[in-house]
């Protein structure tokens, strides 16, 4: 299933083009992208038994962010051996832990005004939390994922390397830094990259090939993540 | 003006006890304590017109965090000379901002479960944003705050301070690690805490004599604060 905000409203998307939910639900669901993931159980069930509807055509540049506020962004970074040394920064025993701020998220397609010459970016495997989990066994953490998109994550390395205890939120968080979309992908339909080897492509590359061994989306020492979270894996 | 949460739902105090919004306004301000602060203007000037309503007496108890669930959270860190010079580290051209992911935040009583024997602990002023901000000038940042609360900033140090880079926000974001209330007081009822010699007297002193000059509570620099937001001065 593949879920997307158009213009603001929650769709489905099909072979046809777009379900507006609202209208194809009778207004059992609201239009609202963001209110859909606290109820993620019964919508997923209503969509899978939603006869035929009529899906309407649309422009991709109208598409925004699938999770458009989420309660908390959780950034993964030093999260795989080769980005560790790229940084040059030692392997740490768990990953860093960071924030974008949810105000830079934005949707697919746009211009983000850079904030001066060391704006670097990366792309991203960006996971929205579906059901709230709070200490989950790594091996379920599937069970919690609403679905997998897309996501970018630009960062002024001066801002966020600056001083002597650098915290990396807010330089990653300047207005678009954190474009995500163009749509959800229910992970029944991903070849879910937990294997060494899986990749994911984007503008530039990103190696998943020496995953750190405790780099799972979310990890057993994680904090309660809300309905609607974003968790990337990210820098 | 003082307003807090009462087991769930905004109130106003006078010095008969508690005035609850949504019966008072005849519905026209909900209950829910978050939604105040996306109107917190025509909700001021709702509230300076009332006429005396019959306030109830109510348990210190009962009372929540009076911004339960904010977009964005902005904690300040080594915002002072002492505070620096405490944890071993040079003063930075501007304070380290980090998050306490919202699901940390509670109420101002209750027990908290610690999570290891490196917990600390340090009292905060929060201010919480009842106006949206970007890029605001220091001497316009009162003007976005809807009000002022006192906070807990509990941190287990050997989480916020791991790896080779570490990142504050996931130590400091366990449940319950960000007590705050127990009510809002607007500005106008607060000695503004800007000059040199102000104090925050709580269970621990933190003295502010040699606040960082640029160690705003909105700084030029700091990114949108949405309406709800609380930004902390914190380690």
């Amino acid at each position: 299933m593949r879920i997307a905000n158009l213009a603001g409203r929650l769709v489905l998307l099909t072979s046809g083009g777009a379900v507006d939910v609202e209208r194809a639900s009778g207004q059992r669901f609201p239009a609202d992208p963001h209110a859909v993931y606290a109820r993620w159980d019964e919508f997923t069930a209503w969509a899978a038994g939603l006869p035929p509807a009529t899906a309407e055509a649309f422009e991709e540049a109208d598409l925004r962010a699938p999770s458009p506020t989420p309660a908390q962004v959780f950034g993964v970074g030093l999260n795989y051996r080769d980005h560790a040394a790229e940084a040059g920064l030692g392997l740490p025993d768990a990953p860093a832990v960071f924030t974008k701020f949810p105000s830079c998220l934005t949707g697919p397609t746009g211009e983000v005004a850079l904030t001066g010459s060391t704006v670097d970016w990366e792309v991203e495997l960006v996971a929205v939390i579906g059901r709230a989990a709070r200490n989950v066994p790594a091996e379920h953490g599937w069970d919690h994922i609403a679905g997998l998109t897309a996501g970018q994550d630009l960062s002024d390395r001066a801002v966020q390397l600056a001083g002597p205890a650098p915290q990396f939120s807010l330089g990653k968080s300047a207005p678009g830094f954190g474009p995500t979309g163009p749509w959800l992908v229910t992970p029944g339909r991903v070849r879910r990259p937990r294997q060494p080897g899986a990749e994911l492509r984007g503008q530039r590359r990103v190696r998943t090939e020496e995953p750190h061994p405790r780099a799972h989306l979310l990890r057993a020492r994680a904090r309660r993540a809300a309905v609607g979270d974003p968790a990337a894996a990210a820098r």
